[in-house]
């Protein structure tokens, strides 16, 4: 069983309830909660770190795995177009971390955090063999308005923010503008918040796996086939491999209706057009006419679920 | 650094900064936030269990890794009065970990998940050296209604509910009824929700790690010191060690003003007085007489922090 299988179980064996308030569940970058009579929408989504998976403790800054840590939660809500209210952190110490450690890392996921406009506001401590750290994040959109992965429409075109490939060429090699690429990644937040007010984006989603996986997700959730046929914009140094299957670059992948053509950058980022939603098989990808296999970090390979 | 320290440590560096609808922050059984025009409070919590730490590959059958899972999060809600509505659960697996301890997990999981009312509404999947869950649980209470840990007062009478160290004795001995009582804990959502509405409790909070030291962190809370001279409710064959220092009992423990007397039993379960809050230095706790040292388990003693 791989992660994708994995997940479709977890949903199968969780199928047929119904949760006062759950608007969204399993299956997409957030969960969505609305509480009775609320203005807005509640998305709330988690995200693990584990040692020597998305961090060494040789090579990684303890500031620098906080800011991850923040990262790649806050990133699942810049793709519902979100504005980040909180963060609850549990974090498990390993034996080798000392209060050095606990300081900057708890200083580098501040950072982001708050220059995010969200708090901590809460969490668990523990401590285990290696350090893990499972990240919550809480943001708002006006009820109704988050962008999912399950509104792309056939004819609509695909578009990715920034540049691919740059955090796993950095996690390679350990030096460079990749590797502070990869160590500090950015959420997208502004730009979720203007694909969803102003672009009317009909799909979105955060590239944290890798582009041929992450967007076999989404063509699955609109129940479209996905043609890529035009060049990703590959991040200088990194191979096309790394631009496809290569993780953690926490860009925006996402879909826009016909004749919607937005700048070609915002705010300095680049936006880039790489193909069109087709009907077709529910998930399938196509790269320059052929069936692209999702690739990218396949987090169960290890284990023998 | 023990884990009070390190608590108090993150804190102070979480402090200073306040997040939208955010209403209580780090410090308590769960945070608390209010959606715009939101009739109702949204608690959240985040619990963490580790292979190795808090269950056996060898010894704990994975659906009571799942049931536990869940009972320790919704616990939390309990504490605070509230009603459960949804959970999140990151789980990493471990090498060992096959397709049945997945369904068996999950099925565990979801039987205490589904009879509180509450949905499995999204996630996280991946591996790992051993395995790690961090549960998500997330409930409600009408505006402002929260039981919190700060709201004791001089005078007013400790309680706990159920029996102390039963949990404790069953992971030291691994039969009998407190080995069934250890892997199949019962989060005391019903006897909270009645705590809320009907006994007016000033404070409460569940007993996860001991009544020694989370009475200290009530007491602290509250500003109070917290006077035991009442025998407490041991469970049978369980030692005063198990019942004072003895995690995981899940049990509530509750202040209540001068004249409230609650029944003997609610719903069948035992209420037990055990004290009295006075003014005095925050957060001591007296036992017979002498003071009681914070005992029960530190999660950070085998860390350098």
């Amino acid at each position: 069983m791989n992660e994708l299988e994995a997940v479709e179980r977890i949903r199968s064996l969780a199928a047929g309830a119904h949760g006062k308030g759950v608007k969204l569940g399993i299956g997409d970058d957030c969960a969505i909660y609305q509480s009775p009579g609320a203005r807005e929408d509640l998305l709330l989504t988690t995200d693990m770190v584990i040692e020597d998976i998305h961090f060494r403790a040789t090579t990684h800054p303890p500031d620098a795995v906080g800011w991850r840590a923040a990262a790649r939660a806050l990133s699942d809500i810049a793709a519902m177009g979100g504005a980040p209210r909180f963060v609850l952190v549990s974090l498990a110490l390993a034996g080798w971390t000392d209060r050095r450690w606990l300081d900057k890392f708890y200083g580098g996921l501040l950072r982001l955090v708050r220059r995010s406009g969200a708090v901590l506001a809460g969490g668990d401590l523990g401590h285990a063999g290696c350090v893990y750290c499972d990240m919550v994040a809480g943001g708002v959109v006006p009820h109704g308005t988050a962008l999912r992965r399950d509104g792309a429409r056939a004819g609509d075109s695909i578009w990715v923010s920034g540049e691919l490939g740059g955090s796993a060429l950095g996690f390679e090699t350990g030096h460079g503008a990749a590797w502070r690429r990869h160590l500090y990644p950015e959420p997208r937040l502004e730009l979720g918040r203007y694909l969803r007010t102003r672009l009317k984006a009909t799909a979105a989603m955060d590239l944290s796996d890798g582009i041929s996986i992450d967007l076999h997700r989404l063509a699955k959730a609109s129940g479209l086939k996905a043609r890529l046929d035009r060049p990703l914009p590959v991040a200088r140094g990194a191979t096309l491999d790394h631009a496809l299957n290569g993780g953690e670059d926490y860009e925006l992948l996402f879909t826009l209706p016909p004749g919607v053509e937005p700048p070609a950058r915002s705010k300095g980022l680049p936006l880039t057009r790489v193909g069109t939603m087709e009907k077709g098989k529910a998930g399938v990808v196509e790269f320059f006419g052929r069936p692209l296999a999702p690739g990218g970090y396949d987090h169960l390979r290890h284990t023998k679920a």
